[in-house]
């Protein structure tokens, strides 16, 4: 079985406990679920979940208090990617394929089902709080969550991406929208897997700088496959971002450099990660994977 | 001193705490807090944190534990009319006389802004999980938080709301619609103040239900108004349901039977919260006057 397979794999096992976690509305209100489930099922490898689950197990988690957190990183992650195809930001008819919610069910149906699905990732996130044994660490876990999704996290990022959107970026500002929108909920994901299962503060931490740099590498290796990708593989027209005319760390840094960061960044992680990897290494093949992907 | 000019006072010391909880944003991101800071500022009662910290004090709460959770129901509520005026939802260029978000900041800004204080007002309320003897109910408090604002609660009824537009009522879609769009947002501020004051389950429960009475009678009075107020009064033309062919309560049902109905809900839930009223009369006559306005 190849790493993609299994990845494949993986990611459908998740969808089950995700989708299980969807409320379930048969009220006058019902429209808005066929919305959130539509955007939910729209694909996707189910990355942070499965890093969050992953990096769990590695702490020696047990419990299916992970389990709403898995749904609620997802959820956020996807109303971030419902706003952002709106008309009055990237305006995007298409994601992987699929037209986008808008285009579907018409904008205002998409601005609350991105509202719904933000408000019910907190939901759901907060019936982990059921499970009283993990209450303190539930409880740190939801914080974690909010902050790194928040103006101080994925959103912070996201402000700056749109108002400095047509104008040149400078080599911080890429820097911070890379550490904001991407890696934020990739940290939160790796965080909070931690956390729950009892890991220390220091090791906490770790975790912390692990997932920043993974985020961080991940995001420039999209950026090189916009460049060098094909459009089949990737599902959008290669150099897009070149189209929009859009600084990226590639356009500023040229491809070489950003390899290297790329592959700088991947070691350090995976030196870090090394040490708490015990004899199941899929986390650190999924990390690499990640990192090193061609499409 | 009338109780408009009390509720004033009060609105002011209320905005003390509120707007100490909001973030301290300087890095790169910070225009996103302008956006915030414009709408929580522009103006409103605070009913909605004033009718929380009253309850609490009802209950014999004393902790600042309240604090975070005033503020969040506070920044949940402005988000929500942050997205409901945009262009895509109602439209609107002006709410209380000052132009609204997107007016001021853009589209893509007042989107976010919705979206970041949505997600804001999750991280606040989680910080009172830092008060250790309160973490159970701030738990509980989260949740209920959570499920007023969400798919099941004030969100439901947006949906309805937009999915209706242009098309008649019926009078279980318009109750439907008050239950939630309006209610549930002071249910979840009565509920939260008793359970963080440690009122009961049964309590709770009574509180819940004087609160939805409360909420309900509050939107049908607001409908009264629309077609009875005068234009200087209520900052918007009267008549604007009727122009913009709304069904309301009162178009439905006349007004005689409105304002039958609000008597009704009034001294239902005056009589049940005289139960738990002690010497400090003000929650009572807070709910009266919410209720009896005229403007």
């Amino acid at each position: 079985m190849t790493m993609k397979e299994d990845i494949a794999i993986r990611a459908r096992q998740i969808d089950e406990i995700i989708m299980r976690m969807m409320p379930d509305i048969t009220g006058p209100q019902k429209t808005i679920y066929e919305v959130m489930e539509y955007t939910m099922r729209a694909g996707g490898k189910r990355l942070r979940p499965m890093l969050m689950l992953e990096t769990y197990k590695m702490f020696g988690g047990t419990s299916k208090v992970i389990e709403p957190f898995m749904a609620a990183i997802e959820m956020i992650h996807t109303y971030s990617l419902i706003h952002d195809d709106l008309p009055c930001m990237d305006d995007d008819d298409y994601r992987r394929g699929k037209k986008t919610a808008h285009v579907v069910y018409g904008e205002a149906m998409a601005l609350l089902a991105g509202d719904a699905l933000l408000n019910y990732a907190f939901e759901t996130a907060s019936n982990a709080f059921t499970y009283e044994e993990h209450l303190k660490d539930a409880a740190k876990a939801l914080k974690i969550l909010a902050k790194k999704a928040g103006v101080f996290g994925m959103l912070g990022g996201q402000v700056v991406d749109v108002e400095m959107e047509g104008q040149p970026l400078s080599l911080d500002e890429i820097e911070f929208i890379h550490k904001k929108k991407t890696a934020a909920l990739i940290e939160a994901s790796m965080m909070i897997g931690a956390i729950l299962a009892g890991a220390s503060e220091e090791q906490v931490q770790t975790i912390k700088e692990i997932s920043r740099k993974v985020g961080v590498a991940f995001q420039i290796q999209d950026d090189i496959l916009d460049v060098i990708g094909s459009e089949e593989e990737l599902g959008k027209p290669i150099g897009s971002d070149e189209k929009n005319q859009k600084t990226t760390y590639v356009s500023l840094m040229g491809i070489d450099q950003a390899k290297a960061e790329v592959e700088e960044l991947s070691e350090e992680a995976k030196s870090q990660l090394s040490l708490f990897i015990g004899e199941d290494k899929f986390l650190m093949d999924l990390i690499t994977y990640l990192i090193d992907r061609d499409n």
